[in-house]
């Protein structure tokens, strides 16, 4: 195997090894596989260009047209994935452990795409969170909205997981309008290189979008000022060295860390061996030791289970565990790889020695591993070891010291909020999971134990083969934790993106927030044409393109007409006497859906035109009761656009009901799909 | 005047200042009116107190029992407030600086009490955003949920606001369940130990949900550990200090900051002098100027105006500066009051003399005031100066060194953009305003600056008196900034609630997550009932009660009848052509109207009851069209409940129509109103 020569990749040019060079060896044989220096780099021209060429570029895009973009660009690497697998054997993965990595990786910048494309808008600002009337008046609004940072991303990830770490950064970053600057860790850059580079010759990046540094990141974070971030995953020593930075704290550089964590699994009460509990937490455990040769952020650390099972649990475990077959990864028989590289065997083993202070060993050797098809002496391969912990309470060790391999500790608990208080010793983790069917048991864990850990994971045999794994961050879902996971959050769908956007209070004249927020807002001008808004088709509809409807009476007889038709009877709208002894109602009422149906009436543009379809209606609420002689008329005015395919899109229309008076008897968003 | 002896409250227990003691001076005459001192504390002891019985009293109380603390608190300062008045003129602020103080800060308390009753759960746990569904199955569901977290809260408060910047952090604290610990700035510390006084006097709140440190906090900041959040306002170089104490890094602890910030005001290009938006803009900027004498973190610092109106500014704002009394702060005719110390006079008049190397003075003089009704030379008295900057590009001083008093610098630009990057300069503000009556303005401005600024104010001839003022943060609003102003948020509503929360990414089963959320979730249990689910009162109707009704079908009589009778004569129900040809029909379908009328009057229970009224609906999609022969029934089911007085609550449905292939045609949530 040739050696491989890893570029750096700065102001849109590949930049050769150069500087101190390091020598990258396969975990698997020891052999050389790759080197690495990033010498020759100028970081401060790296951060002007991703400033002044790639933020400019990204910011002129909508979400949607950076989310087509992230789709596309997770396509191109779809289609490429062998490569990949055949490079991320070195790294000591099996071909499962990389299908974490690779599709997992991928999967994630699918998701953002669709997130993007459906959760927000076809715009460069997002808007945040509802309107805030500031007057009595309703001339003074407040809306909170985001925007892009006009700074730089700067991406350092952990070994482990050299793609996945890579496009789950990245694709919230590139969907809010931010470059980034990548750089892996030098373990398994050669994956991540590949990767990258793929992503590049996709041409489908705007130039400066992305930029890879292969090495040491030199003086970069040193030039980083306030609209930049920082997006660190590792250990808690290295964020704790660059969080410190002066010039980070002084211009409050966000530094978003997922670093350390001792992570638990708990076995609820409830889940006593021979419940399908017990059997899916044994399972769980035992891959959660495996996969990855246990180097994952979210692997169980802590294995913790009622006393009384304490000894079935080792059994099983330790009966799954003498059954994994540890060798090359390449080996189709192969169960668990090797680590990431003889540096990572050292720590493991230290930091297992650790543990052994404080736990007994119950299974495994540290110092020797049965491979039979691996140079055991040059490769990275290590053996799981399971530890028991009798005193839980008065240990430390193991709810601090993380052992990043296939490592864990089980301990007893007493009672539910023992398992919680167990659990939180860990000072703040990215996962804790829990194996219980039974709701009070979770409610409990819940409230407990929520605020130490960013992620809850409960599974039973309702869950099945449907969960998702307790190590498995998802990117619907948060991943980061507070305390020693290092207080950072990624991913959780558009609050992902959000870690890369300014959220600014905007407060302004109706009039000036529908500008702003391309929505249309109570309060702000309307626009009556000679043309029925139905008519427009949806590229010519302007926001506030109003339409007010003639009026129409309810009487007594609609009222009971309606009710005899729909079979609605309820004595508001029938009988008098009952109705006025009703908190609610003067006397008989006309129903909701009657105000709600006449309005329709009123505003419906019969022929066919461009409004395809009433699809749906949100926010409807009745202000005012509507008595038999009120006279109804409707206000329908376009709010908001948004574009779906080359065919139709969604148009929301605020819609008020009012009555004689001029008050509001009904208000509510009316939906419709209309044809471009 | 007797000297005030600060007490600090400890573990529930008021101590007097020991240790090293400091004498305060007023502000007005420099006489003694206070003595301070912390040495006697046991700051480990005061943490300790907090996190073990404060932090446990909240958390056992619902949101709704916080929110209705706050209020009794609230109510409780808002009839004490005189004895606050006389204590504020010491600090140098008029009458009217103080009602921004005390009732201010009240009102920020009120608001959130209110938002706490409306917007969040009779519960201790707070769904944040929407469920996910995570598998294709429905089986594992995710949901993001907030909880609150087991530390203590410390507060670090400017001199500024000693009561306001008191409330407006405890409010969302308290609301979160979490205790605090407020130390006041010594400078104006008696006015804050007489109002938290007052709120330990009315009872209201548990033990160790509030301390108070008269003085140093010692080292409690180095006690604090993972589940802790320190809250500061302040300088930025105080700041630098606090958060880089190595055990703050090391356990990720929160700190949110709100430090210097040299926020700036923006004439449009269209507000030319004898438009409404000069004179409201000549007007706000001198307020802002003056107003608490300079003294306010979000006070205007740099005036950007056009080019060509930069010489009518100056003589408008001259004019008015001009016309401000300055003297002794309860002399009635007073405008201006003494800065908070001879402290502070000295620190204005030397950031003065570095503005002044880049800037030329043309109103007042740094060195003499004319205050006639108050003693010069013990008080705390400076003249407004207003600087006027030539070239703002070339600048450095003026967009980074805040004079903390009525100090402000004029500065012309060329066009929008150039607005927003001499905006921008400031490396991240508190707020920017923008006075403009120009939507297209307004747009460009969020555009170009919005990732500077945690808040941007637009006012103008719309907005008139109901803009609540360039310089005061509401409640509703966030407060903070990016970079230079310390990257923190405050206030923002429930986001400032959540700065002392944890999010937790739960994954579980439906029946699992109902339990969690209090709320049904699709997919959970349902439990069918002889008794019809409107004849439950609300304390004994159980989430998950479940209706299914008889079925009815839809003829084409029905919809032609319906049209008929509504006049909705829409092409899609009356035109089988022409229907066929919609991308979205089969053919002539039901009303979306009818379909929810029918299904109305397929659930409702017509007799008097429980039920009392149905007030709204949300969430309306129409999934599936119905053709005439189909038939619909319908599945009602409890979904959440929320208690609203003693008289009534309400009720959350979760509806589903379905047709006879058991497909669903229509969901919503139906909300009514339930009798106790």
């Amino acid at each position: 195997m040739t050696v491989i020569s890893l570029n750096s990749y700065a102001t849109g040019r590949w930049i050769a090894p150069s500087g101190k060079i390091a020598t990258l060896a396969s975990a698997v044989t020891g052999d050389a596989v790759a080197e690495i220096g990033s010498g020759g780099l100028d970081f401060a021209a790296m951060a002007n260009h991703a400033r002044t060429v790639g933020g400019p570029a990204l910011r002129a895009m909508t979400f949607h047209q950076r989310a087509a973009m992230l789709k596309g660009v997770a396509q191109y690497l779809n289609e490429r994935r062998d490569p990949l697998y055949e490079l991320s054997y070195e790294t000591g993965a099996t071909k499962s452990d990389s299908m974490i990595d690779i599709d997992g990786g991928i999967g994630t910048m699918f998701v953002y795409a669709s997130k993007g494309r459906r959760e927000l808008p076809d715009d460069t600002i997002y808007i945040d969170g509802s309107f805030e009337q500031l007057s009595r008046g309703g001339n003074f609004l407040g809306q909170h909205v985001a925007t892009s940072l006009h700074g730089v991303a700067v991406h350092i990830n952990a070994f482990n997981f050299p793609v996945w770490g890579m496009l789950e950064k990245l694709a919230p970053t590139l969907l809010a309008g931010v470059p980034a600057i990548v750089k892996p860790a030098s373990a398994t850059a050669w994956l991540a290189e590949a990767a990258f580079r793929m992503m590049v010759e996709s041409g489908l990046l705007p130039d400066g979008a992305v930029q890879f540094v292969a090495g040491s990141t030199g003086d970069l974070l040193d030039r980083l000022g306030s609209q930049d971030v920082v997006s660190f995953t590792g250990s808690a020593a290295t964020a704790m060295m660059l969080r410190a930075k002066p010039n980070l704290l002084e211009n409050s550089v966000r530094f978003i860390a997922e670093q350390d964590s001792l992570n638990a699994s708990i076995l609820g009460p409830d889940a006593a061996p021979g419940t399908p509990e017990f059997d899916a937490f044994i399972k769980e455990v035992h891959r959660e030791m495996t996969a990855k040769a246990g180097q994952k952020c979210t692997a169980i650390r802590r294995i913790i289970v009622p006393d009384a099972h304490r000894q079935s649990v080792i059994e099983a475990l330790s009966d799954s565990l003498g059954k994994t077959t540890i060798g090359n990864p390449r080996d189709e028989t192969t169960r668990m790889g090797a680590l990431a590289s003889i540096a990572q065997r050292d720590d493991v083993r230290e930091k297992a020695a650790i543990i052994a202070r404080e736990a007994k060993l119950v299974f495994g050797n540290p110092d020797t591993v049965d491979a039979a098809s691996a140079d055991t002496e040059r490769g990275a391969f290590v053996s799981p070891l399971l530890f028991s912990c009798d005193d839980p309470d008065g240990a430390q060790n193991v709810h601090a010291v993380e052992a990043f391999g296939p490592v864990s500790t089980v301990m007893g608990y007493r009672d539910v909020d023992h398992a919680a208080a167990l659990a939180n010793r860990g000072g703040g983790s990215l996962v804790a999971s829990v194996f219980t069917h039974d709701p009070a048991v979770a409610r409990q864990m819940v409230e407990a134990s929520g605020a130490f850990h960013g992620r809850l994971y409960f599974a039973n045999r309702d869950t099945g083969k449907e969960a998702t794994g307790h190590g498995s961050p998802l990117p619907h879902m948060v991943h980061g934790g507070p305390g020693r996971a290092g207080g950072g959050e990624e991913m959780g769908g558009i609050r992902g993106v959000m870690h890369y956007m300014q959220r600014t209070a905007i407060q302004a004249s109706p009039d000036l927030m529908t500008a702003i927020t391309k929505g249309w807002v109570a309060g702000s001008q309307t626009a009556e044409k000679e043309q029925h808004p139905f008519r427009m088709r949806f590229g010519e509809l302007e926001i506030g393109h109003t339409l007010w409807t003639d009026s129409r009476e309810v009487t007594l007889e609609d009222i009971e007409h309606f009710a005899d038709f729909t079979g609605d009877t309820f004595y508001a709208h029938m009988d008098e006497e009952a109705a006025k002894a009703n908190p609610f109602f003067p006397g008989r009422v006309a129903h909701g859906y009657l105000i709600l149906s006449f309005a329709a009436g009123l505003f419906v543009d019969p022929a066919p035109g461009p409004v395809l379809a009433n699809y749906g209606l949100d926010n409807l609420r009745f202000m005012k009761p509507v008595s038999p002689g009120d006279t109804l008329k409707v206000r329908l005015t376009a709010k908001h656009k948004t574009r779906r395919n080359d065919e139709y899109g969604e148009v929301r229309w605020d819609v008020a009901v009012v009555n004689q008076d001029d008050e509001h008897v009904a208000a509510y968003e009316l939906l419709t799909m209309n044809a471009m």
